[in-house]
């Protein structure tokens, strides 16, 4: 099946993309206000983009009704932010947090997440998610009414007690349960996993060969 | 544990990241040279952006000999490339694809994977790919001598025959076997899956309730 997206209305090339790019990280992303007020909403147009800057990107759109989502105005008027990694014991949290909270009412008390203090940005990190990262904004581009762009650098890092081997600085996959993003409601666990084989160029055969 | 990024040499900043950011989706990205031929290469720093405009994002490191890689020196060159999404059928293909091969090799060949000619860019569909993009650069952000952030719009949309069904343009679950990258030759399939309970605000508790 060919199809133009050019051709297609925004809301149906949405329900394409989202389907179709997968799966994808998750990032909960904690902001603070002018006022205080701690906010938290995940957002899945979210990846690593390097180390040498460490980079990540999250793009953003806007509420249902039209306005700014409060992770865009604060990241705007703060140029702070924590990326919360999700793993399955908050994903429920997680979920609770996309909903439109009124400004008031707080979304992290909802969810039954709590916030400790951040070494390097005024945002909170969130202390049940096994893994968080201080965030600068770098670069923000707005690619259009509906969508922000941002680019951002990672100062500290946070992770779990447990979650990385002390000795050898290596994750424990057996401690680490990401899920990812696919569409709706739907999501993956990472545990089904698998490995490929070592290969290597081979310049006899011009091909490759496993190691 | 608290790790300040800044502290650590990027060697060890790029393990954590990769191993903590997952499961990333994955891009197989074809691009054709100024003589016609033509490269594939895998990236998982990437991810959809949006749909309005349609936008992908990837992010491209240098080659282990500090000279670009062929996608990133083609991308420059031309504006114009194509993603092809990565299912189970076509893993090892695209590791293969991620061996450094010399440049009057082919990967494509030694991988298996055939082109298509694209409708609107100058770069092939791999015809073993369930889903291929068209891409045109929009925007490409060095972002310090290592790394290149590239955004691009999406023009067409390719799918296997399918795996959308025509009447309702839904994509068909058990049809999609998308997998994600994890680290080192670790992916994990899209298999298991779950679905989070639908929620909606309640203004009564400033809570949520089941829908």
């Amino acid at each position: 099946m060919h199809i133009d997206l050019t051709d297609l209305p925004a809301s149906e090339r949405y329900r394409l993309l989202i389907n179709l790019v997968i799966p994808r990280p998750i990032a909960l992303i904690t902001t603070r206000d002018a006022t205080g007020q701690d906010n938290a909403a995940p957002f899945s147009f979210f990846n690593v983009l390097g180390e040498d800057p460490p980079l990540v990107v999250v793009s953003m759109n806007r509420r249902s009704d039209g306005r700014l989502k409060d992770t865009t105005r604060n990241m705007a008027d703060r140029g702070e932010f924590v990326v919360n990694l999700v793993d399955e014991p908050i994903a429920e949290a997680m979920g609770i947090c996309a909903l439109e909270f009124p400004p008031d009412d707080s979304e992290l008390d909802a969810a039954g997440l709590s916030l400790h203090p951040a070494v390097s940005v005024d945002a909170g990190l969130i202390a049940q998610s096994p893994v968080s990262l201080e965030c600068r904004v770098h670069t923000s581009l707005d690619m259009g009414p509906e969508r922000r762009v941002v680019l951002a650098t990672v100062s500290w890092l946070h992770v779990r007690d447990g979650l990385i081997d002390p000795q050898n600085r290596r994750i424990r996959d057996d401690a680490y349960h990401p899920i990812g993003r696919l569409y709706a409601r739907t999501y993956c666990t990472t545990r089904d996993r698998f490995a490929l084989p070592g290969i290597a160029y081979d310049p006899v055969t011009r091909g490759w060969v496993r190691r």
